[in-house]
């Protein structure tokens, strides 16, 4: 596919299974869930039931690992039918306390390709989710230093790409987007006018996935993985 | 106390207790966790359980009504040793909800100071905690369209005050932070050079409380309620 050539003037990504790995530790909690709700009863969709929680909760929560842990206990109690021990809630809660605490492993490649941009591009990052959180994940990634900005925001729509394109001075011609999820990274910023490259990971959260029907079949790149990034930043945009 | 006249270039408000009421949620649902502890456990101590449980839990968690949710949980499992049910369990995370979903209070006079400083000021939010909750609260609170900018951080400390004073080309002279928090709104701000008012709510979070002997005998401004402020800003800075 090929874009009109316009300068790039800010290159956005996205943190969370983008430059860093999320996911393994979310399917990692829920696998010790199941484990734990074992005892209390017979389950074939553990994985389904959490993510009705979230979602049912997710008007008051939002996004992040706190909100996960917290459907984690309402979704074990409701399934177990309050038979669930105050100690295995415990559980769940220090099931919770691990993801938190687990080292940060950043994704093959994302700080070579940082590295290798920053010199020649505004690089910026930007991530939804808990604002703790995220601010210490970067902080642990070592990566902090590659970015002139850091967006960290409640929802990754529309109205939050204009608010940070208008921010930074940005044109939407100008701006590029990059990350794993077509939902949050791709579609809206393909809708104020914005480019996007989708870098998919293996895992998708339920919640960013997107109908094939609603993508839009050009206007945004697809690559298998962040180092492939610069050489298409080179023959799309001619700068390096 | 007279300081040295400079021109305000920005003025930042603190949300929590100084636009709007937060800390009588949350000594509400202590008190309705004490009730649902009765059954259990003799209780002469209990916000100071919480409280030191949430400290604790602070370097993983961070602020705001997610991570005191979780402690609460925590401190009635400790407490009852084990013995709070699970139906209890929901009954606290309700307790959560219920705090979250409770309706936005503005304190007296908020509005209407903002209203009457905004032409003549930089007005900004700087708000810490959860980013998903407050900007939920700034959209409810109707007062968004009065900040030029709003700033939601993990931590307000003397970092923090200075990437966001870069960020919007100010001089820390030329900055006056306003909030009921020593610890968060004016010792930091002072430290990096800047000017502050502090205006205190009648319940300050524990954390958030200052030991007498720490604090600078003038630099700051304090004031009884939000309404005073613009006539403080008139005689000490010479604008409206």
């Amino acid at each position: 596919m090929r874009e009109s050539a316009q300068a790039l003037q800010l290159v956005a990504f996205d943190a969370d299974d983008t430059l860093w790995l999320t996911e393994p530790g979310y399917s990692a909690a829920q696998e010790k869930l199941q484990q734990l709700l074992e005892p209390y009863v017979e389950l074939d969709a553990l994985a389904q039931a959490v993510y009705e929680t979230e979602m049912r909760n997710m008007p008051l929560y939002g996004y992040g690992a706190k909100p996960f842990i917290l459907s984690m206990i309402e979704t074990a109690i409701e399934l177990s039918a309050g038979e669930i021990s105050a100690r295995d809630v415990r559980r769940i809660i220090d099931i919770g306390r691990d993801m938190l605490n687990a080292p940060l492993s950043l994704l093959p490649g994302a700080r070579e390709t940082l590295e290798r941009l920053a010199p020649a591009h505004n690089l910026i990052l930007i991530t939804k989710g808990d604002i703790f959180d995220q601010e210490g994940k970067l902080a642990r990634s070592g990566l902090a230093g590659l970015f002139r900005a850091v967006e960290i925001v409640g929802e990754k729509d529309e109205a939050t790409y204009a608010r940070i394109l208008a921010r930074h001075g940005v044109e939407p011609g100008g701006f590029l987007m990059v990350g794993n999820s077509l939902r949050s990274d791709v579609l809206p910023v393909l809708a104020i006018g914005g480019r996007a490259v989708h870098i998919p990971y293996h895992i998708t959260w339920l919640h960013e996935t997107v109908d094939e029907a609603r993508l839009p079949k050009d206007g945004y790149f697809t690559l298998e993985n962040i180092g492939q990034l610069p050489e298409l930043l080179e023959q799309e945009f001619g700068g390096g």
